[in-house]
Parts: C-alpha cells; structure tokens; sequence
C-alpha cells in the first residue's frame, strides 16, 4: 500500500528523524524510512540523491532547530552587560551539547559523524554561531565595554578556543569532574583579551 | 627457534614498534611481534599484560620522544623573548604534530586511538606538556613581559585553547587552507590575554 500524499521535504525529515532515533543511525537504511513513509525508496531518491544526503538534511534541521535558534535568542538581547552574554552564550551552546550527547544519543552520534564528513553544512552552521558571537562582541565594543578591534576575528577565536567543551568528537571528555574548572580557566584567559 | 637473550623492555618496544609501522597498528597481533622478536607469545605477556598495555607503551615512549623532549629543549632556552619563545613551543607542537600525521602514519593513529582509550598515560603526557609552557609563563611574569597570575592556570588554558591545532581527533583539518590564519587569530587573542 502507498500513502498518495505528496511527500514534502520535511514529512521526509520528520520521518527520518524518528526512524533514525528508533534504529541508530548505523542501522536506518532509506529503504526503513521509505517504509516508514509507505512510499517506495525510489520516491524518496527524488528528493535526497543518497542515504548521505539524507542524514545530512535531518542533522542539519537538528542543528538549527536545537543549537542555532536558542542561541539565536542570547546573541539578539541588548540587556545587560556584554561579559554575562557572552558567557551565558558559551554556556548555553555548552549545555546544549552536553544534554543532546546523553539525552538524544542517536542523533548526536549522527552529528559527530557527519560533522567528519560533510564539510559545507558544517561550515555553514559553524559561520552562523561565529556571527552570533560577534554580534555581541561588537555590542562590547560600541559600550566601551570591550577593547576596540575585529569582531569577527575575536568571534572566530572565541569559537576555536572552546572548541574542547563543544565539539562532538570531545564528547567523551564532558563527563571529567575537571570540565567546568577547565571551561573556567579557558574563559579567564579568553575575557582578560577581549576585555 | 626461540632467542636466548634476555629481553629488555625496550628491546620489545623497539620491535613493536618496527612490527607496527610495517603491519600497521589494527593488523598488527601480539603473535606478530613475538614471532619478531623469536620469542613465545607468553614471554612477551610477561612484560605487557595485553596489547592495549603494549600498544600503550609504544605510544608512550614515541610520544616522549617525538613530541616532550624536543619542546623540553624550547621551553628550557632563557634567551629573547618569552612572547616569541612561547609563539616558538606552539608552532613547533603543531608542525610536529602535522609532520607526523603524515610522514608516521601508523603511528599517530595508534596514538590517536590511544588517546581516546588509556586516560592516564596522556593525562601525564599532557601534564608535562602544560608544565613546559608554565616555565615558559613563569619566566614572561619574571621579566615583567606578561601580565602577573597563576602560571599554571593560564598554560593549562593556552593548551586546552589550541586543542584544535594539535589534538589527533582534530587531524583531518590541518590540511585547510584556512589552519595558520584561524592559529595566528586565536594566538593574538591568547596574548592579549596574557601580556
């Protein structure tokens, strides 16, 4: 039987992201989303031209949906001073990562693997969370309260510099009793830069 | 036929080594070296309770001798300045690490996957590293160059700050055209911190 529906990306992303959840994202073929779907995996090779593309297209929803728009939220307010955001930013993105690392393992482990794979998406998503952090360097700046000089340069090393407590293939690091002490000693260093 | 010699540690460490590189370190069996060595498996399980023990120790002794004793020699020189002595132990970590990712292929996988695995060996490792760059500190602080702190602290930062320049699970991204320039804006970010 097949569903006469006509499949949109994101009832295919939907799809995928439970079957995935459900199997591991190891286990999930095209054809166990197609089933899912009841369509026929031809139908869905129309809209992704690989199992590749696929897992791709539901870590990148993923990586908005639960890291880019929250933060998006921090980077925005213009309350307060630019120090708090700033950390509250970093401690946020941190949190997050720490959270879907253990509470939404399969599509985390998803995310490492893709992360070593598709260097365009990531990029991307890494280029959004950079603007952000610059965003409120530069509202820093224009208070007086940071030292004049490139945003985007401070962003891009504020963002390289913590890469320990945010990227995926530390994962296996965040459960060190030493890892809140660390973060502590790295922003200590990264503040008395900037400020 | 089996050796007569007694066998020394290193005399294993050295075969395991050359055993490793030829087979590599996923193919290469415990029985792989003994056979080397024309000694019996059991006598090699005598020195090294397992090949984790064994690979372990492989990685150990070239990760001293690749990488610590030849920053040591850095971080011992009290001659110019502390900012470019420093700038100096950073990028010659880095190219060493990136030379040997290349040209010692074998190996910095082994101590790529060792990394992940045996948490104390490279906690020491890692420790002797940080102490090197907290002489290095020390000595700025003394010379009135840096800022006055902790030492200790501010090296453990420099070096988790970095992590992304010499880290194995980062390997994949020193060949982008982009790596010296994202290393030159995290360091002016570190020394402005520092000085």
């Amino acid at each position: 039987m097949t569903n006469d529906l006509p499949l949109t990306k994101d009832m295919i992303l939907d799809a995928a992201e439970q079957v995935l959840r459900r199997y591991g994202p190891d286990k999930t073929s095209v054809t166990d989303i197609a089933k899912f779907l009841q369509v026929s995996h031809g139908t869905l090779y129309r809209h992704f031209a690989s199992k590749a593309a696929l897992r791709e297209s539901v870590t990148e929803r993923w990586l908005d949906k639960s890291i880019a728009e929250p933060l998006e939220e921090v980077a925005n307010t213009s309350e307060g001073s630019a120090e708090e955001q700033l950390r509250l930013w970093l401690e946020t993105l941190i949190k997050k990562k720490r959270m879907y690392a253990v509470d939404d393992a399969e599509m985390f482990v998803m995310y490492g693997d893709v992360t070593l794979a598709s260097g365009d998406m990531i990029t991307m998503h890494i280029n959004r969370l950079m603007k952000q952090i610059a965003l409120i360097i530069e509202r820093g700046m224009r208070m007086g309260e940071f030292k004049p000089g490139s945003a985007d340069a401070i962003a891009r090393a504020v963002f390289l510099a913590t890469l320990i407590f945010h990227h995926p293939s530390h994962a296996h690091e965040w459960a060190s009793e030493r890892i809140d002490e660390d973060f502590n000693t790295v922003w200590q260093l990264l503040l008395s830069g900037i400020k």
